[in-house]
């Protein structure tokens, strides 16, 4: 896990230890519906935490401060998984920063912050660590998920479009890739496989992509769809299958949780915005008017509320409002869907898939190499 | 058309009009999809509307009625379709009534009202009306679709399961059938499709359904999917797929239209309740705790409005809230999908189908013939 | 406290030991408002909780799991508390139960469910219990405070108008009042003061209220006002004000606590649903279609959600709708107001003042008294 | 009126003849509430329409297109009143610009954009029109109402603070008053009462305000409190008087009108949403984290719609949330308080009252002269 102290990461974290050891119910999990039984998808006990992280802090301080402060789960739960949680802390490695935007550069100690070797240098860096994970825990195969904070928007223009080139590049001061890509880089170098969880850019370009098939890697990515997108992406088909016309659709988020702070920074949020809104065109084929926004609110810290308002016209030109509001615990809603990634690209590996894994797009606000976005 | 000057048949004849003057567009008709432009579907121009009504009124003046209390469409378009709509209104004749509770009794002249004729002798009736109509509009095919008021639940086991037995019933003054099973029995005996839009009985009962396939009678129900419950049947799903547990489920419904009058009375309300209640379980697989209530608001008119409360359980038990709220012209959103349904059932009884028409069952709340509720 | 284990009572109790050891802060409290700083009013260490209750459990019990099902505040509250909850439970006994309907009834246990003293021997064995109470706690003044679930409705003309015909049927067996009428006798008779905070009967009554006034007790009700009917009593001056037209206001209650269990019963709810609905018209000065509906939803506890949908008329006869939701933990808003109507009280019986305290009336849905609702 | 052809003024035109033909009642009228039945306010019989408009296009096609687009009213009520429109229309004089921004200023045609006369000249034309609308009409006395688009936000530190000194600056070219202000001078300086109904400067500064003292003119701002607003200063002091802290209120609002349009470019906006932001802190005596964003959603015309979300914490710490929307037509909404403020500052001007109308403060979302925002 990158970002493997954030809020996702510590649910994530809680939650499969909570599952090997029988604590919780498989509630939020599409892996485990009825219909995956069969498909020999890796069993909770044979996955073995780890991650990179900027920050510093503990999973165990973590995991606390989330729950005192969103109330999600039972607080007895905790006291139940402490000594797991330590043992996932201690297989925590420093990270990488690059060109992530002033917002996250500022949670991190000057060694990282300040950090001014080469690309390639860190990618290095993170090889080392992510061979070690394995080797050390003796692992078969590996999935590295992105969980860290949306970076701001890249200039893909900027990114040389062949892995050749990109290659180059890395060995440059200038070199315009965000830590996302490093990370993406490291892992698909080795033949592991890449999920980007976040809006960021990832294993997003198609240099990156063109090594990917060559290291015969597996990758998909971007934005898990949690909350509102998940509900747009029910309701916005539904419209379609009766032929009303979407006037115009609103959508108001506000959080508090480090991602909101984060998006707090204009540069952060518009990757983000970028990323929720080209959804509706795809599944109505014309695009009506549409405005999203996402406010930073500390009060709400990790729950999530959305307000929806779908201005529509019916028969005989008639305008008609549907609104909807969404009260949801972010990294609740995530963490599932992080475990469920993780099942799923490790058994596409397993089977000998490579590249792009569009069936999953299922999971993405933004999905890889499609344009179906109906859930 | 059973209910020929109600408030969605007043829609479905001033829309009809527009449709075939060109003077609306087609939104609200899923029909009019480019994915059904090459079936073959019967054209605007080559329908004739007709039908059978139990109130004393003109249709124009219904039309006119809507309008003001709702403001749904232009007032202007009124003008352009009067000559049209006095034409489709010369063709409505004397409903008749039968087990309808109360409520609906009330709304009739004494005729109708008081009209002590068996089962038997109202059939004939329609059926010679349904002749007539046929004959005198030089039709190739005909099919009668209910959008009269929801009728007091029946004790179904008081209905004979053969239509030998029901049959013969017919004849008997305590004859149990409601009025919608009487035009039901007229249509399918001459061989004529027929739609329920309604919680009413209709056709939905074996020995009518066993007639129907003996006669090659196509046929289909019950109870339009026009607004909240739409929006049901694309929201459970998604939860479902996401594998988040539903706790509760609370619809709670206010308009203030005749069909709200009508059930008011809680005799019918009990037919419509239990119509709507019946799809969650079928979508999740277990059935949450859920309550509908629908209440008669006079101010609100045709403006149905809906405030869906939905309480689920995501990773490690935690508890969420999704509220939406509905605000639909109720007849604005039925009268497209009743020319939808008849293209379609004119189609398949073209095509040579009979019997049920399970494949309509997404424009329905309660599809004959399959649990698939999922839109 | 009547009802001295309940949600409400439960929270009172946390709540005052957390005020007496300045373990949180003041939200909440009206009585806490700098404006009441200077006028006396009784300090959190000088009182003292006692009650009676129906059920056999125990205050700990009770306020462990309204904490573990509600996630109100924080668990590490109770563990500082537990000591001075478990002497506030010494001090709670046996409650008296008459007329108070089947749903109250099943909760006790069969010695005081089938108890068939007279009215007279149970607030005997009432006053015994206060005089014992102040005693042994060497109290200067008290106040009974009822926080019960909702008893059914009575028939008020059934109970005699006058303290001397009402005294006679005390000693009769088939005494009309509701338990909440008999500690209320009990109370004012020794000159103590009686607030009733539920929609129960109380103090409520023309006999009651002359022998109050004879004993120099106070007294006022009904029915705390929490939530809904809080932000109604604002939001409805507002359009008054303003000339705006309510045309209909519809409220639709969902809750799933031990009063929303008692409430699910229709002879209990009838009470409820009478006292939240006298306002409108007394603010507006005109009778709006209104209809308010109250269920009984498991999954939400104590967390009580209520949608408002208010139609009005503006200028010009043109409608339109302001919608609220109210999200509230319905104990943590009720607990607060019984600690101020508590000191409130006591202050105006240690000032001399007798009889009904009109001037409570913001705390009451119904208030007695007085045809003002407008916060 | 200034802006006298926009939304607002036409509906205080159709409004005001409609009151005078006796076509519509009362509702949305203050003034009309028997409180202020026996004060001596003027019949609306008295009252003569007249104004400035920088666009060109008339009044009956405005209402006409408000009606269409919104259709608030019914169409029928312009055919009663379109001769009484023309007459008012005919009343309307161009209007003149200074300090606008861009957005206003391309809503007028060149000679009133490119004007480059100095704000003296500008304000002597105006002067001119006021004193023919009054002798023309025989009229005994006048007031000017701002309802024209929001301005740019005009830095009050480059405007003189005494009258002497803003009174030369009027000559200079660089006179950095806006259009809204000259208007006000021009009303003051004959003794002429001037209404601010908007959030620009108008007659908003320490220079003006004392030349009104010495015309013994009346004068009261800024920006009408029709909506959303409204609702805000009735809950804020719920929320007080229960001492429930707020910890965070979000406002959206969406609406499509020429105002929306406006507002949609950031110099205009800015000046609105500082108008709506600084009451809750003077309601409630601290400042919760607030966010307020106004959207220019084309296809809701003049229907404003807002969602507020309201955090707040009750009793031991515990967070709870209420929400609303509101789904008023903002035409509507305002144009009965415009004629309610020229019925109370006409009856102020000729009770001999001078200076700011502080007793009208319930009317403004910034009421000048006073911090008291509680409805």
């Amino acid at each position: 896990m990158i970002g493997a102290r954030g809020g996702v990461a510590s649910v994530v974290a809680a939650g499969l230890v909570a599952l090997q050891k029988k604590l919780t119910e498989h509630t939020g999990l599409t892996s485990s519906l009825s219909e995956f039984k069969d498909i020999g998808l890796v069993d909770w006990d044979s996955i073995v935490l780890g991650g990179h992280e900027i920050r510093s802090t503990s999973l165990l301080d973590e995991v606390r401060l989330f729950q005192q402060s969103s109330r999600a789960f039972d607080w007895q739960l905790i006291d139940q998984i402490e000594k797991e949680l330590s043992e996932i802390d201690a297989r925590i490695r420093p990270g990488v920063l690059a060109n992530a935007g002033q917002a996250i550069t500022a949670l991190a100690p000057p060694e990282i912050a300040n950090d001014s070797r080469t690309a390639r240098e860190k990618i290095r860096q993170l090889q080392g660590d992510l061979r070690h994970f394995i080797d050390s825990n003796q692992l078969q195969r590996a999935v590295v998920i992105n969980l860290s904070s949306t970076e701001t928007q890249v200039d893909s223009s900027s990114i040389p479009h062949s892995w050749e080139e990109l290659d180059k590049n890395l060995d440059q001061v200038n070199c315009a890739l965000p830590a996302s890509s490093l990370y993406a880089i490291a892992a698909l170098e080795l033949g592991i496989g890449f999920v980007n969880f976040t809006p960021s850019l990832g294993c997003g370009c198609p240099a990156i992509e063109e090594m990917a098939l060559a290291r015969k890697a597996v990758h998909m990515g971007r934005d898990g769809k949690t909350g509102e997108t998940l509900i747009k992406s029910v309701l916005a088909p539904a419209f379609a299958i009766r032929n009303l016309q979407i006037m115009s659709w609103v959508g108001h988020n506000i959080f508090g949780n480090m991602d909101g702070q984060i998006l707090d920074d204009p540069a952060n949020k518009k990757t983000k915005v970028a990323s929720k809104d080209q959804m509706l065109g795809q599944i109505l084929g014309y695009t009506p008017q549409s405005h999203i926004s996402i406010e930073y609110i500390r009060s709400l810290g990790d729950w999530k509320t959305a307000w929806d308002h779908i201005h529509f016209k019916g028969f005989l030109g008639t305008p008609m409002v549907m609104q909807f509001t969404w009260q949801g615990c972010d990294s609740i809603l995530a963490a599932p869907l992080v475990l469920d990634l993780f099942r799923f690209a490790e058994r596409a590996q397993r089977a000998g898939e490579i590249g792009n894994l569009e069936w999953l797009a299922c999971f993405f606000k933004s999905p890889a190499g499609t344009t179906e976005n109906n859930l």
